[in-house]
């Protein structure tokens, strides 16, 4: 890839320039932390790779990410049973 | 940092020789993808920055991580409220 001074770097020039795993999510925020609350019969899949689309939601751009580099991250998912 | 060949890479190495964001974390698996299920009155603290030495729980590695590098990330609190 070509190195633009002053130019946005691309999530993969920010991991490879600055280590950072997050380029594109709340920047002006100093800690994303995010909060959920799941009721009974929920099931979530949350994203990890900072590169979703639908964060704090997965959209599955992890698939991408482990093929550029050969990483192997992938999402959590959390469900909640329905009671009774 | 001094580069060792054959030596294995740090988080931070593998993140800017490899731009890969998981250097720990079931190393062996093609794609970690977590499974949790909650209950009405859980309350969890999830990891997603894949540094956490009781991943898939959050152990507050993102805090070194963001100073390291001036990244942003955090961790994902997911909750369920009592029933009744």
């Amino acid at each position: 890839f070509v190195v633009r001074p002053g130019a946005a770097k691309s999530p993969l020039e920010s991991r490879l320039f600055d280590g950072k795993i997050n380029s594109k999510i709340e920047l002006d925020s100093p800690k994303v932390a995010t909060m959920d609350k799941l009721v009974p019969g929920d099931k979530k899949v949350y994203c990890r790779c900072w590169l979703s689309g639908t964060f704090p939601l997965c959209d599955a751009s992890h698939v991408a990410h482990n093929k550029d580099t050969g990483d192997n991250v992938g999402p959590l998912i959390v469900s909640v049973d329905k009671s009774g």
